[in-house]
């Protein structure tokens, strides 16, 4: 038996989930915000208990140490001496790292070379990593990178048509993210099918305010929608997802905008949110939908990106055998399900109308008869960071 | 019976076909190209016969001039009064039309005003339209445009998720391309299959050094691969095809080029080109494939984008009756068409490879009993320029 931290840092911010393993207990979780700011509020959840905390945190040590002493004076643990191993969610793993890694200094230098692809990801995915060896020192810890988990795909599906040399002195290419996500729900799928995963074709939606679809052949990622960053593939809250790239000088023209204004815009002002007008969030534009033209048009752009994906991916492995929803949009939100599903009965995809109204559990969507499988799978990045560092540092 | 004239105007090019209508018969064809430069060069072909003059031609005016006394003196038509009516490609249409249009002050001040979303293109084929009336006073003409066929798509497909306004102001939407050809042969299929459009769902793949691909419902674009400008879309001779905007940015920060230069490299030197290292020319990387890892990744990615689109747009249409190649790579490569049907026989694409080597000419590749019909159909845009010359003039 071991405890294990599950950690996702940002600039101000501090994740935390506290897994009891093997038996992937959470036995504590929740959430620092506003680190270094004022008024940082830190939100402590233990069993049905939560409590929310507005406190003054300098910086991420001072973050950690909290996050210990309320661990231990909750009683979750005894002394900092329980917690076995730590596991820090980290963004970008570049092409280094395919697989999870047990952090030392190489690895932490690994993490900085690759910043330029993160540039606000990794660096502060690595102020927690040291916040914590600090504080912990000794404890082992290891880096999950998001993704790991395509550093399968085949050079077809991540280079660009692009000159060679730039994915040799740049390293641009697709990298894809949600990659724990998606790992978790293949092997999840592959539990609940009970199919082993090396004789499945899957494609996994993540679709959440960040949203990317994934080509799972054999239990590996073949393709995925997103691309040298989290801008490309599907529309998403507020991420344009795949434009036509003669836009950008374009639209640098028209605005006297800089081309990193621009790509900020198509960040944060794009996607639902542009085309809506009024929100980013799906259950916002859900209830507009019937009596606003343009809810109801942000719903069809983005349940008809995600239905072309899923043809192009069963195209991509000659067939699909299941379909995975997760994440928030994809757990919850019947109305997506059914607009993106409906019309792929061509290739074997029969879903059950009566049996898609569910919200964040485990099901079956499909008829029974329908050869291709459609299932809805609370995703869970936590369990498998916690999973990755017990197989890593030999606790359990 | 007339004579039309199908015109395709570049900055400093002149091709043209000479096709007596209704019987579509081709009477004579040519090009001139270095218009204004030194050494204009005139081809001209009549029946089996072609010849090749160097000469200079200062402008468009003088190339027409010199293109009419040359049908004349060949004794193709007896005099100008046999030219009965002009047909001109011209690119964008912008959202003004959505079918071919007779020319008249109104129509050339509508080509000028969505000059700026083909900054090179549009100008171009005005100089040639201005020749003409300049040439050939009173004989009817008409624009065709290659965006008009896609005007049919729905706002769920040409809308992107940028803010709205964009669209409104700036007219930002994809528009599409190719659309003379994905028409004609669309139309052709019908023809071949003995289906009434109205009950047909197509995909045409115009596989030339451009590339589109369109999903074509009871003979309507509803979608299509090109977007707001050709650049779009699946890898090309030189062009990228759809990367991840943000990489616009970031190449801009390590080469120091503006976005302009980047978008000039993504249109120039990209696509086949950049992947080969050597060439953009399909026939080149063909033949070196068995011998250069290069060439082969090349055709992989080429083959691999076109494969997802075809499942991508049977999930637009919930299936697909036929598959179409068409331009210069779809036509004539038996290699590239291989690749990109292997593995749809989830989606009822059963093609035969003994039928498949086949070049430039009509013929049906799939088996008898496919359900999806796969057809190569040499395409044909300038009997469809006759065909709506002809309509819109009341030539017969």
């Amino acid at each position: 038996m071991s405890n294990i931290l599950a950690i996702n840092a940002g600039s101000s911010s501090l994740k935390f989930q506290l897994i009891r393993m093997p038996e992937e207990v959470v036995e504590a979780k929740g959430l620092t915000e506003r680190i270094g700011l004022s008024g940082t509020e830190f939100t402590f959840e233990m069993g049905d208990k939560e409590a929310k905390n507005v406190i003054d945190l300098s910086d991420h040590e001072t973050a950690v140490k909290h996050l210990l002493d309320k661990l231990t004076s909750s009683g979750v643990i005894q002394s900092m001496d329980d917690v076995d191993a730590v596991g820090h969610r980290v963004v970008h793993g570049g092409e280094r790292f395919s697989d999870s890694a047990v952090i030392n200094d190489d690895v932490i230098r690994n993490i900085e070379d690759v910043s330029d692809l993160a540039p606000l990801h990794n660096p502060a995915n690595l102020t927690g990593i040291r916040a914590f060896r600090e504080k912990l020192p000794g404890v082992p810890m290891v880096a999950v990178f998001d993704t790991a988990f395509h550093q399968t795909m085949p050079e077809k599906s991540y280079l660009y048509s692009l000159p060679y040399e730039y994915y040799e002195q740049y390293g641009i290419r697709k990298y894809g993210f949600h990659g724990t996500s998606h790992k978790y729900v293949s092997r999840r799928a592959a539990q609940l099918l009970g199919i082993p995963l090396e004789q499945l074709r899957l494609i996994s939606c993540h679709l959440g305010n960040g949203a990317s679809i994934a080509a799972i052949d054999k239990g590996q990622s073949i393709d995925t929608s997103m691309g040298f960053t989290p801008l490309a593939g599907i529309t998403m809250g507020t991420r344009s997802g795949d434009i036509d790239p003669a836009l950008i000088p374009f639209i640098m023209e028209k605005t006297g905008k800089t081309a990193e204004d621009v790509v900020h815009i198509l960040n944060k002002k794009s996607g639902m949110l542009a085309l809506s007008g009024f929100s980013s969030d799906l259950r916002d534009i859900e209830q507009q939908a019937d009596k606003n033209d343009r809810a109801e048009l942000a719903l069809d752009v983005f349940a008809a990106r995600i239905h072309k994906y899923l043809g192009s991916y069963a195209a991509r492995m000659s067939g699909v055998d299941a379909i995975i929803f997760t994440a928030g949009v994809g757990e919850n939100s019947t109305v997506v399900r059914e607009k993106v599903l409906t019309g792929l009965e061509f290739m074997g995809v029969y879903w059950d109308s009566s049996r898609n109204d569910i919200r964040g559990q485990e099901a079956f969507i499909n008829y029974p008869h329908s050869p291709v499988k459609v299932l809805v799978i609370p995703t869970n990045e936590e369990v498998v960071i916690a999973r990755d560092t017990v197989r890593l540092t030999g606790q359990d």
